[in-house]
């Protein structure tokens, strides 16, 4: 059962595992240099549905449906579905996953919902709430465009700072078994509201949540940067990492040598034309779920931080004058 | 630390107490039958405040704080806020707790939100994860009508089946004490769509998901519903809670004599406009937090169960053709 440990952190004091994940991508992501570790990909965005809202939908189906098959499970096997997205009243969740029939509790973090999602599953898991939870979410470049920006036919020009919002999805099965790779400390953010106002530049407005969470985290376990193969943020992007090295760095904490960021590994900053990088739920998601786990599974990496990271606003309080708070949910997750 | 019972429902096995509850309302919402149990009640509904978004996120400042001070807590006790509102990116929640720098996780269960976050607090508390967490959501009309329906300038006509989004916010602190009413079991609620897809009829939406719910809350537990004093659901209002007495006692299960629906509970509906009946997440917030709190605590209820529901849709879900999935989560709450 879960225990603090510190001001801010949860230890899991059981098993609780990763059992398996999936990531699915949409083109460009699939092209990316990631592209090989999906499970699945889609070369047309609109996923043969009649709009992008409903092929955002169909990526958490196919995210959840097969991160369950290849756990051997059957979705009457989970007790518990955690899953969020970007869209307005999370549509693409609810009706992506309503025809599983699983408990479903709704999770809004913005773009850290995967992380999110794992930490209320790991911890329902290790507290015998339940046995097996999912763990889901998604975004869509097109849908997300027009609901946050312009419509797609406008060809708005982007900032350099802009990030570009992944196509994709990722799922993943939690229970309190021992296979699979373990999730041992989980740190809940705070709100951190640094009077960034830039719809444009939602890395700067994240990186000191991000900041925030990891520091937090390693006072509470006393442990520092070298502990861990890889602090992983999601999804700061070029410029938001870049200020999250800069902000540590001032507090006497250097990461720069074990960092990296979903935004930064899922396009290819020379070939596509990206900006400051991936964003969007689907982009921790997508990127934790396939290249990630596998890298844990196959002993790449053993021992990493996952610190996924969201920009809490909507175009109607940007509108309204008020700056864009950030948020960063934190896991510690070792290959065994 | 919670354990599992039947096949969908979790039972807290130490104390999981209600310590304290506030409920906050706007000026309708004031002169309806409950007004008087309200924590603080405006008569303004713009709070102050430069937007109808802003006064709502003012409702969620209210309740928590209002919340916290009759535990006799600061907000610095708080482990983690369990907060989630019907704005698009839950905006109301995020500007108005951001002050308190409280670890938060955002939820999204539309109208079944107050329920969600109380299940979301009491698990936590009861596994150890934390030891005192807030639940916290509101509802603003004018927000809700601008953002779901017409512009309110405009003055549409409202169907009978119609419910008014009520004004209001409700927030709990929940921790491991033996201060307060008990929060004994909760079910989580499944995504249900018996395809209904008028917008102006919520309460068909979701009262399918109130039974699937409580059923199996009875089933998993052994008891009938003259076990409890009330059963209480939200926000059915009236053309939803005939439609749910009506399921259920073709399942045989006779919930008629002591079932209410806080979207019945705080208007009155003679004298007040509301057509079918009060609804929005701060509607089961304002009055369980107010009204039911106090029956709880001066022994006029002792057993209840609270089965607050959601219409998990959007506008645009809507407009491109989709039906209104329901959820509904319950907790069985006693006063001692």
């Amino acid at each position: 059962m879960p225990e603090r440990t510190g001001k801010r952190t949860i230890r899991m004091t059981g098993d609780v595992s990763v059992r398996s994940a999936a990531g699915i991508a949409g083109s460009k992501e699939s092209q990316g240099p990631l592209g090989k570790y999906f499970d699945k990909t889609y070369s047309d965005d609109m996923l043969g549905q009649a709009s992008w809202e409903k092929a955002e939908s169909r990526l958490q189906t196919d995210a959840a449906q097969i991160a369950i098959n290849k756990a051997g499970l059957e979705p009457g096997n989970i007790d518990v579905i955690f899953a969020g997205d970007l869209l307005n009243q999370c549509i693409s969740s609810v009706f992506g996953l309503r025809s599983f029939g699983i408990p479903y509790l709704g999770q809004y973090g913005a773009c850290s919902t995967m992380a999110q999602t794992m930490i209320m599953s790991a911890i329902m898991c290790d507290s015998g709430a339940c046995q097996k939870a999912v763990a889901v979410t998604s975004s869509h470049f097109c849908s997300a465009e027009r609901q946050f920006r312009f419509p797609i036919e406008y060809g708005g020009q982007r900032t350099l700072t802009a990030q570009w919002t992944v196509t994709g999805a990722g799922a993943a099965v939690i229970d309190n078994g021992s296979t699979g790779s373990k999730i041992k400390e989980v740190t809940v953010g705070k709100i951190i509201d640094m009077k960034v106002k830039d719809a444009n530049n939602m890395g700067a407005a994240m990186a000191p949540a991000a900041a925030d969470t990891i520091m937090s985290y390693l006072s509470d376990t006393g442990t520092k940067p070298d502990d861990y193969d890889l602090i992983l943020t999601g999804d700061l992007g070029y410029v938001g990492s870049e200020l999250l090295i800069e902000i540590l760095k001032k507090e006497g904490i250097d990461i720069s040598s074990n960092h990296n960021d979903c935004g930064k590994l899922i396009f290819d900053r020379e070939k596509q034309d990206v900006h400051a990088g991936g964003s969007g739920c689907g982009c921790c998601g997508s990127v934790f779920c396939s290249y990630i786990y596998n890298e844990l599974k196959n002993g790449q990496l053993n021992n990493i931080l996952f610190a996924a990271t969201g920009a809490l606003m909507s175009p109607t309080s940007s509108q309204q004058g008020e700056s864009i708070p950030g948020i960063s949910h934190l896991l510690h997750i070792t290959s065994k």
